[in-house]
């Protein structure tokens, strides 16, 4: 499949790797656990019931792995997991860890607009981490 | 299973019927086509990730039936489909019908006060289409 990542998915995250036809990207904003995983579909596809049934099962356990990961590689309080897509309409899914002391708490981060960078070394352990429990490809 | 609907979601909602162990409900604010899905979950567990692999595919597949429940009925643009529950930490399901005339588009849902009344009329004829197309129990 022909895939391009949207401008502002490839300019707002890092990159943690692939897997199961979708790439897994770090958000750029320290301030929350926050994975975003953008389904490779075919043109034309936005929504996720617009996939086939075995597609759709795919990317829901895909997810459900993330969770996970966010879970319990951050020890966040509560996951916020979402498709949204109103502005960048390439299929994308929100996996963002949560907790009382987040900046945005009990408000949900896309009405938030507190931004906090990572360190280089913050975000090489979380890809090797991530690469190693969800077995991305690079 | 011993369940009670949260006062929020009871008071903010119209029912619509239960299927697959899930009550389904009608936001009551015909600003936005807005399913919300609860699952009936044991006590503690607040994210579709918690759930068993078999209970997680039976919800994710519930969730790809109302959404194209509010797609097709309410032929709207573009999805919102969301579990946050910040707030109302009994899990529970967005499904947003959005669309470019809509008072929050392209903002969340989460983020707007416009709230618009449904008439009875309207209620009982979304319910009737819901029960019949998403065969849902009383």
């Amino acid at each position: 499949m022909n895939f391009t990542l949207h401008p502002r998915l490839e300019a707002g995250t890092h990159r943690l790797g692939f897997t199961k036809g979708c790439h897994i990207l770090l958000k750029n904003n320290a301030a929350f656990p926050w994975i975003i995983i953008v389904p490779e579909v075919e043109k034309g596809i936005e929504d996720l019931h617009q996939l086939t049934p075995e597609r759709y099962a795919e990317v829901a356990f895909l997810i459900r792995s993330v969770s996970h990961f966010v879970s319990d590689h951050f020890q966040t309080e509560k996951l916020n997991v979402a498709c949204i897509g109103n502005v960048v309409r390439q299929m994308h899914l929100h996996i963002v860890g949560r907790s009382e002391s987040d900046p945005a708490w009990p408000g949900t981060v896309w009405a938030c607009d507190v931004k906090k960078s990572y360190s280089e070394e913050k975000i090489a352990a979380i890809k090797s981490t991530a690469q190693t429990e969800l077995q991305l490809e690079g």
